[in-house]
């Protein structure tokens, strides 16, 4: 409870040991949910394989719900997509940071346990769907910049369309169970640009 | 075992008892995810509910997945959409009919707990693919039947274009934690028929 999180920088003795916790507990979460499943996911079995105390899990992390949700996040987090001058090479991008994602071995089972967990986290609930909020946040961006710029249709219905772009690469993987590759990533990008792009 | 499976005729006195039994038993696994999800998923607990005997359920679904996936497929099931000389009329079937599936009480819990189970099932995930398969076909034929008549473009990537369709509406409700309403299915409609619509 010292200080303000600054990254990149190392104020104190605490702040290595600290990342070294952080990083090993996600990976031990990882780890056991790809090897074992979910059900293989306790506190017990994380501060094993993770080397560190119960206690020291629990202050980061109270409930097991934010648990996993941090571990997805430290593959699927987060992203910024730089001013490229056009939307789909843009897009291309964030389809292929989530591709690369999603080919890591046990991404197919983290996330549906992700998901089977959230439906029954009750209140929980809310932070998986934060978590969503903060993943599909680059592409909303995007769209607004394409809609400044000039090469996105300036009615595109911003949300929908993050819906639209986010959904597909992730109903391959969990819903039709097979990994998406390249190719669909090429093909997705053709069809998200014909339906946000403006005529040109 | 007796006689083939016949559909509208009931022969002989056991067809009614079949469907009688059918339906008390799927509608016992979707009230019980419903209302206590995944955890609460016994074969005795079905049993229980719905006044049969644990034989009788595994008789038909020897296994738990198979049940899960049985009952999720009473609400989201094949579809039939007729030939309504207009791709956008028939993709706005498809999407109607999964979005009034979709808003039922409890089909979020229901489905995202198929999806967590489904990943633990091991080999038993291929059925879930296999259910997945079923669902999203109509959309592959009305495409094919667009493609056909001129309405949609003739390079379409039918089965990318039938994820893209059938992806959304199951993100907005499971990721983002929202009910779809028909505002999001006009959007997609829009989107999607501008995405693989032929320029007429």
């Amino acid at each position: 409870m010292t200080g303000e999180r600054t990254r990149g920088t190392e104020r104190g003795p605490g702040r290595p040991r600290e990342e070294r916790v952080t990083g090993a507990v996600l990976n031990a979460v990882v780890d056991l949910v790809v090897e074992q499943g979910m059900g293989a996911l306790t506190m017990d079995a994380v501060a094993a394989r993770a080397g560190v105390s119960k206690p020291a899990i629990y202050r980061r992390w109270p409930t097991k719900q934010d648990l996993v949700i941090a571990a997805a996040e430290s593959r699927v987090g987060e992203l910024s997509v730089p001013d490229l001058g056009d939307f789909r090479a843009e897009l291309r991008v964030v389809l292929t940071t989530r591709l690369e994602a999603y080919r890591l071995p046990g991404s197919a089972r983290l996330i549906a346990g992700l998901i089977g967990a959230a439906a029954e986290a009750g209140p929980g609930r809310a932070q998986y769907a934060q978590y969503t909020e903060r993943i599909t946040s680059e592409t909303r961006h995007i769209l607004e910049r394409g809609i400044a710029r000039g090469d996105v249709r300036p009615d595109t219905d911003v949300r929908a369309a993050a819906t639209l772009v986010a959904a597909p690469l992730l109903f391959r993987l969990i819903g039709e169970q097979e990994l998406p590759d390249a190719r669909l990533v090429e093909t997705l990008v053709d069809l998200v640009a014909r339906a946000v792009g403006s005529a040109s």
